[in-house]
């Protein structure tokens, strides 16, 4: 691409530390969310990278998101975990509650974690790698208020639930599914606005729930797999939001704010954003099982490692050059990138160096005007 | 139906008790069997109703099914328990099993339940109900050897892994989600075979990787959602048969047969079905999560019927004239058989004839020739 900007993934990282810190969380914090931020920009899931910084930042100001959240243990019990976060950026309160979750099923065999009240929790997969580096299955969703129709209507009533499933292998990477259940992320359709191109028809809606290929246009998220993607959206939210007593879809269909209510600040953006971006609540749910408590853990990563050579080697379809794995694909791109840099489109250095002016912090020198 | 025959539910569900007793079930595990197939046939899901007896009573034969498991408990912590089903029938094992579960949960909030070496489960939806009737919210999945292609190959890897969810509401139904990985269950191109109809493009491939519209030719499944259901699917199986250190996909694509050696018998079929009945065996898991230990249980339900309430007043798609959520329709089928009567199509009354000659027992009136 003419107009990318390579910069090494380590001094992009300091960078975020300092932008978070400067917006008033504890040093620490700042690291844990520039530690997710640019571990999605090094897999290449550029759409959860640091083009989201003026996002974040605007919601600080706003009081969308809480830079120093009072986190709480709502209760407990030696297989459960309820997590009030107060607002806290999603890295935050996540990577805070796995860490006890992976703790607790070391004990239990397995521990469900329940986060209300989080805010955006970046890319998924971070999390459930987390169990998988110590030796455990990791399973995460989140559900945030309608952004997606649900099969048979033409207007916004289910969350496309982004949900991250990781287990460890032995000579392969962990295995890894992160995905949502939309036919694609809204973040592929950001990316097709900013590269003037059409989307395909079927991604999503209009306003008004007729079919969109302009991106401009689409508005509303459609199912992944019809009736089978919108039910495992709706199912999701029952699982997680509603056990919590913090329901995002039903106020919304009834015209109230989910979640605990929130000043209204006017604040001055970097950058522009879809409107669905204006306000921001989610619960998630992070799953661990403890693989040693069923089968020894050694012969696990083994036999995971003869699936993935047995399914690579089957035979292709056509057009296919080779069968990935769930993770494949993003292990590459996170090989490259951690070697050769980040690509970064010139919209997101644009914003990275306003953010750098208003914070008065220096730019990495690659990014610098 | 100009060929099918309605008849009473209790009276086929009797008869379904005597075919299992006379197969060497002890009555109450025969009991169980049956209540499952007969809820199938109510809720509409012949496939998964006493169309199988036939095949059931084949795998009994061959003892591919065992009548009388030792079904054990391997290793239990207060909220997991995992079990050698040692081929008992799905339903005896799995009720046995979430009945532990439900206990475990309401004590620990959270029981992650393994089955290893079962068989046929059913209409998995009938076991996640139980959890929903007791307040608590209930995922299972299985995994058995490859019936399904994985994204981007030509040849079965992966299995279409189903899967339920169910939980409670309050003057709704329970939200009830049953499907499996693939675009549809094999058995609907079973059903395509029986009414001599072509199946659409997507569904199925042939031995040879071709795309197969005539259901005959249809011999691998193929995943919902290209590699969303894939690596799903691909997941499933990850956190089950291979977490029981039992895996199906791994030896199945390096010629091995998985589970436990089988001896091979030769029996008379009664009826005839696809190849891939030939052989059967499946790991399962069972997951019981208490609602109540996160949230006050009857604005849990509240909370789920404002959802559903919500969903089904949203704008209809073109040409959609109600909007469905999870198990709706299958209820209002279950309403109707179960005052009216289950439709059987004429081979599967000729087959349960042929059966009721064997074991020499009557059948109900309405089918007797």
């Amino acid at each position: 691409m003419a107009n990318e900007t390579r910069v090494a993934w380590e001094p992009l990282k300091e960078f975020t530390v300092e932008v978070f810190t400067r917006m008033g969380m504890p040093p620490q914090d700042a690291e844990t969310e520039a530690s997710v931020l640019s571990w999605a920009n090094r897999r290449g899931v550029d759409s959860h990278g640091v083009m989201l910084i003026p996002t974040y930042m605007e919601w600080i100001d706003r009081e969308v998101m809480n830079p120093r959240p009072d986190i709480q243990v709502l209760k407990e019990t030696p297989a459960t975990i309820f997590i009030e976060a107060d607002r806290a950026l999603g890295p935050v309160v996540t990577v805070f509650t796995v860490k006890r979750a992976l703790e607790k099923a070391k004990q239990a065999g397995v521990c469900w974690a329940a986060i209300r009240n989080t805010t955006h929790q970046g890319a998924m997969g971070y999390y459930t790698l987390m169990a998988a580096e110590q030796g455990m299955a990791g399973i995460t969703w989140v559900c945030s208020p309608p952004n997606m129709a649900p099969f048979g209507a033409r207007a916004a009533g289910i969350h496309n639930s982004p949900l991250a499933i990781t287990v460890p292998a032995k000579r392969h990477q962990p295995l890894m599914l992160d995905m949502a259940t939309s036919m694609v992320a809204a973040g592929k359709i950001t990316l097709a606005l900013d590269k003037g191109i059409p989307i395909p028809q079927g991604w999503a809606i209009d306003r008004e729930g007729n079919p969109a290929t302009d991106p401009k246009q689409a508005a509303i998220l459609l199912p992944f797999g019809g009736a089978k993607g919108s039910g495992l959206s709706m199912m999701f939210e029952c699982l997680s939001s509603v056990i919590m007593g913090n329901p995002m879809l039903g106020p919304t269909l009834f015209g109230r704010e989910p979640g605990p209510p929130l000043k209204e600040k006017k604040v001055k953006a970097i950058g522009d954003r879809p409107a669905h971006y204006q306000r921001h609540i989610q619960n998630g749910v992070f799953i661990a099982v403890d693989i040693s408590q069923f089968t020894d853990l050694e012969e696990y990563r083994a036999n995971i490692d003869e699936m993935i050579d047995g399914i690579k080697a089957l035979p292709k379809a056509d057009g296919i050059d080779e069968i990935f794995v769930p993770g494949e694909p993003e292990y590459r791109t996170y090989e490259e990138r951690s070697r050769d840099g980040i690509p970064l489109p010139e919209r997101t250095v644009k914003n990275l160096r306003e953010v750098a002016g208003r914070l008065d912090i220096k730019l990495p020198a690659a990014l610098a005007a």
